[in-house]
């Protein structure tokens, strides 16, 4: 399944240890012995290299933070299929911890990454993985400093699981959560929503599209620090799996208001709108990867969109709906037709493994 | 496998979550929607009960650490089987990452879980494993401040597996690695070795012994701390996968320098040593979960050794060998009847999922 699902080009170097040594990933690769060691300096150190992952030490030493708060998030990624139209699990790692960093308001520095590898699994996919998640990591700015590489018996995994943990230093003037949510707050979404998980959807029922529908998986930390200059942000989610209404439910619930949101100001790209119809599904609920919700004082909200709509990652920004006393802990859409309908958390699984 | 694996009385509480509601793990507790929510808020948050957690943020903000160095490290936890006589994967995956931490010379603050959960595995199973995480945690003085949840469909993975991120603070006076390392210095193990390895083993291959071999995992901050205060560190490792020899094998080889080591100082337990002869294992390349391994400034040596053997943890400590400017880069063993050898890292793999 690898090879066809690959994205075209991303192999862009020759894999360092070559398939006359070893064309796939053996048990020994994860005994902690000589293999071990060769995939990690041959394979792990050289992409990343930093002076922590060349100590080859069990952890990395930073330096302190000079006083500023530490945040740290934690995020196992088994995505179905490895290869997707726009990205792979590599990049969808390092993305998807740098925005977990972001929406706790803080500066991405550091990454662990925890690999687990199948028995057998390609070492020219690793390899592609490896590079995939170098270029995400370089582009957002965010060191890999320490990891850990762990192989199972054939069988025992499906093909790679990559955990990153990622550590960040919170913007000195930011204070965020679902307890700084205010009534009239507008909440904004930064882009067109539902692409990350249709992406996916398609590859796995091999639907065909006049253009493939890419993820939009990318690193969410320069358009925060961009709207930070602008305005007042009470709360940061990004939407992924279970979606928009999955995120919008959690912080009516945690803050103890009412959210109203309308449907016609929800962007989505026409494609993206017919493939959830033919598969049945409602865009607020498929997963976002490169997207996020903000909850912005109101008066505010104009210099944050406008903020937002100047970065490449924020183009389509939109306030989408905004904070009332009404109805508190229940999330209300006014559809376009001029009907309301409560919108709920999904119960079931919609889309598994989808991150 | 997992009831009868279990140690007796490990599941003091009733499951949170009722068997009438849910007997095992579904798909739907890995969407991000209601169930995954109510798997944490019931069962994930209560036994870990702390500020950052309660949030249900993506990740937790955590105060400054006044200006001392940071340390990070991470570990993927696959072991098999997932209870075994004296720990099970929870206890293991907590103490092994609070060790990394100890062996970069800091202490352990802490931790991010990552579970990866197979469809189908028994929702009391797991409440077992969050037991025994708390316990471990609990006991290390570590707290868990953010997590994250996958469940993959059935045979997609096996049972469980568990990444742990560890964030520490370096003591101020601590400065360890390989380039430390100087020649005469002391190397002290602080126990009996190669009994986590064999006590997974016997339980995989049903091998029956007078008294049941139980795994050493434990945490070893505290031993470190004790340590510390009375000489000269110069570097520190426990010898997890690969046994004691790679770890020595990878400090001969960074540091430069050579190592001896003398068999008859090493410790080993007559049972686990007649079970390494038995599976025709070499108790040296044995995965220890509770055992440290100190390079220590030849003067401070006894003052060490009798900090280590005041602690519970480190009452067997021995000086098994020194830094030796012959041979660099090898492990050398006096043998116990005269002979020297080569002792070389591990290539194959031993014992595959010790950890």
């Amino acid at each position: 399944m690898s090879k066809s699902e690959k994205k075209e080009g991303t192999a862009s170097f020759h894999c360092p240890i070559p398939i006359s040594d070893y064309k796939s990933v053996l048990l020994a690769h994860g005994s902690g012995g000589k293999l071990t060691n060769d995939l990690i300096r041959k394979m792990f150190v050289p992409p990343f290299r930093n002076e922590q992952l060349e100590n080859l030490h069990d952890g990395a030493i930073l330096p302190s933070l000079n006083g500023r708060q530490l945040t740290i998030s934690t995020d196992s990624f088994v995505v179905n299929p490895i290869f997707f139209p726009g990205g792979d699990i590599g990049s969808l790692s390092v993305h998807g911890t740098v925005n977990d960093i972001a929406m706790c308001g803080a500066e991405p520095l550091y990454l662990s990454v925890g690999l687990i590898i199948e028995e057998g699994f390609p070492m020219d996919d690793l390899w592609t993985i490896i590079l995939s998640m170098e270029k995400a990591a370089k582009e957002a700015g965010v060191q890999v400093v320490t990891g850990d590489t762990k192989v199972v018996d054939r069988g025992k995994c499906d093909k790679i699981f990559i955990n990153t943990t990622g550590i960040g230093a919170v913007w000195p003037e930011m204070k965020i959560g679902a307890s700084e949510i205010q009534a009239g707050d507008k909440i904004i979404v930064s882009g067109d929503i539902a692409r990350h998980g249709i992406s996916i959807m398609s590859v796995r029922e091999g639907l065909e599209f006049e253009t493939v529908i890419e993820t939009d998986s990318a690193s969410l930390h320069g358009l925060v620090n961009a709207m930070r200059k602008k305005g007042e942000i009470h709360a940061l989610r990004d939407p992924t799996r279970g979606g928009v209404s999955s995120a919008l439910n959690e912080l009516a619930e945690a803050s103890g208001y009412g959210i109203q949101i309308d449907e016609e100001n929800l962007p989505i790209r026409e494609q993206v709108r017919g493939a959830c119809e033919l598969l049945g599904l409602d865009p607020l609920y498929v997963a976002n990867e490169g997207k996020l919700l903000a909850f912005v004082n109101s008066e505010d909200a104009d210099a944050v969109l406008n903020a937002m709509r100047a970065d490449p990652l924020g183009k389509e920004a939109a306030v989408i709906g905004e904070v009332v006393e009404d109805h508190p802990g229940l999330v209300v859409l006014n559809s376009r037709i001029g009907g309301r309908r409560v919108v709920d958390m999904i119960t079931g699984e919609q889309l598994p493994r989808i991150c």
